[in-house]
């Protein structure tokens, strides 16, 4: 039995609350031998006040020493067991530049290359082609026509575009055409498995078109294919857990991911004041909120410091607005660390609190990567988060008799 | 996916050291309410020292209350799943005498017995008869000829013999013909599947030509056979991880243990100053060293407690040559505790200290068995061990994007 089949069975209606606060790679490691993390060094009252309150534990991503993408991350925070629920690159790239995959849709990531008379690669990023390039050239490959077949090109940055195809009877398991070398053509399609056949004979066709389109161009004069992938097969919050659930994020990566699991976006917030205005404005049409503050993860992997403690203190600045709303359950934690020492996504586990009327608090009163480590939570798997948040929001019933 | 698919997929290349120094049996128990254990009645700065520059935690070998051998001790620490990869009874104790396994192999454990002159046994151990004894009569055992068959015969010790049978179409499921009893006959073999049917065959005719072998003698006139076992299918260190891995014990069970996973044994060392010796010489021909440190066990099999604080701070005295190489990573811990109290392999968590630049130190200035279960790593098993050896050492890329 799985933490879903425990949900579904489980939950039950109500009127309460929980807000999830994600800051994106919320944790870190000093700078020096002996020096403060992140957290350590950040001023923070009001988290320090909620700890006070609540309960914090170490939240592991996916597995001890396994450092996640966004997309692993999420969905674990979600509930949704991240080595279990696979989400393909190209269906990822999809839903990170906001494209909305239908049931039956495959995503491929496409890199413009450039290639030799011979047709053999030079260059396999086409020279990093600026986006103001590259971005009419995947617009060009809009022309490309397939009977049957609804095709979707987006550009993304420099040499990557995605192209959707949407279609009857189109599986994803297709290996890529990047040889990963230069000096050789680029590969053909192959299928993995009879399902995606048809999708390699129309990602084929598509590459003839391509290919046409693309001739005459100097840098950019073809393009490979990479991560083809279904859209993933998400059951959804209202489904698993019995929650109208709403996301309200800036970036499209995290909206696509929350659309993933049925969530709603709302509001088209472009800072965390404008995040929170929307939380107040919706606060009695949903049960669940998602929100998810970026800069903790960018100024990460900028290796700043100084830049991630202050966007830390901002968060923290931001909390009171939250708790002024009076949710049932407040949440905040991280998809995973970045810390700015490592200018990455780690593996380290991620500070996490709840505050409940009933979390039972642990005595700590600071919530730092220090603090976390001897909560009352404990070091436990982020896919368990989601039963915590029903369980303290009395959403879930008793299993068993 | 199990954690080999992960590392299998994540691994990545690099110049990094780690050392893995399993201080067998590592961690006890307090001989009197109140007491110390052996980790706090040692004097052990050094590991202190690295215990305030590093992250600990409490290790659990198998599962909670579960006792490991040292075969599924190890497995764990080398990171994999005991209760998944079984090493055969036979094929681990031809494995302790040092043994190499070839695939197809199938090793049994046979003790000599008494038989009385209606074939039934009268003494399941033929009298414990001494190993001087037995070794010639186990070496006779090796005129024991069978067609297409290549018979290996090992003394062990007292009653004990170790049988390698290397041939064709030999499986490994083939039950004991010890009746665990007297005054019954031996069982015939028999198999389990019927892939181990050939074995059972010439099972029964090495019985034949062994009874015949040992006719006249007084004491060990016959031998039962037991935990038939085919070599286990481990992939190995280079596979799963990566890593050019080198195992520097002084006991042909941690040896052969370490060659199972795919471990090159280097060195003939005897003494702890050989190993790090070797270590050293070693040092830029590996990216991984497991170095076996067997006192900690011995000591507390015998229930001598001041031996096993001795033993712990010699270990202890050692560990500043190891530091010298600066490893990347260094990992201290234990395939199991076997406290003096208990003279035995117990269940208890394995106090286990990993130091890197990037583990995330916990701020704990002791490394023993009270001091671990407050650690950053927290409880965890140790079949994640290697995961966190990998990401802390640089050699673990983003799972997802």
């Amino acid at each position: 039995m799985d933490i879903h089949q425990l949900t579904r069975d489980l939950h039950t209606k109500g009127d309460s609350k929980i807000v999830m606060l994600v800051a994106d790679g919320l944790g870190g490691l000093p700078m020096k031998p002996g020096g403060p993390t992140e957290l350590e060094a950040a001023r923070t009252p009001n988290m320090d006040a909620l700890a006070a309150r609540g309960i914090q534990g170490a939240s592991l991503p996916v597995a001890p020493g396994i450092a996640p993408g966004s997309g692993p991350g999420h969905l674990g925070l979600f509930g949704y067991d991240p080595l279990k629920f696979l989400i393909g690159r190209g269906a990822l790239e999809a839903t990170g530049i906001g494209l909305e995959l239908q049931d039956g849709d495959v995503a491929i990531r496409c890199n413009f290359c450039t290639l030799d008379q011979d047709g053999k690669i030079v260059d396999r990023r086409a020279g990093r082609i600026p986006t103001e390039e590259s971005a009419p050239l995947a617009k060009r490959l809009r022309q490309v026509s397939i009977p049957g077949i609804e095709i979707i090109v987006e550009p993304v940055k420099e040499h990557r575009f995605v192209v959707v195809l949407r279609g009857e009877g189109l599986g994803g398991n297709v290996r890529d055409t990047d040889p990963q070398a230069t000096g050789v053509p680029p590969l053909d399609p192959v299928a993995n498995d009879p399902d995606s056949q048809k999708t390699v004979e129309v990602a084929k066709e598509f590459l003839v078109q391509a290919r046409q389109l693309l001739a005459d161009e100097p840098k950019a004069n073809f393009h490979t294919m990479r991560g083809f992938a279904s859209k993933p097969a998400l059951p959804s919050y209202r489904e698993v857990y019995g929650l109208r659930a709403a996301a309200i994020a800036v970036y499209p990566m995290y909206k696509g991911l929350a659309r993933l699991v049925g969530m709603e976006i709302v509001g088209q917030a472009q800072t965390l004041d404008e995040q929170i205005q929307i939380l107040q404005d919706q606060w009695d049409a949903y049960d669940f909120f998602f929100l998810h503050f970026k800069y903790t993860d960018s100024t990460g992997e900028d290796g700043n410091f100084e830049a991630k403690v202050q966007r830390t203190e901002e968060l923290d600045e931001a909390i009171p607005r939250i708790s002024a709303l009076n949710p049932d359950v407040l949440i905040i934690t991280g998809d995973h660390s970045t810390p700015a020492y490592l200018k990455s996504h780690s593996w380290h586990p991620v500070p996490t609190l709840l505050v409940s009327d009933c979390c039972r608090p642990d005595g700590l009163t600071q919530f730092n990567e220090g603090t976390c480590i001897r909560g009352g939570l404990g070091h436990f798997e982020a896919k368990y988060l989601m039963c915590l948040a029903l369980a303290n929001a009395g959403r879930l019933g008793k299993f068993g008799a």
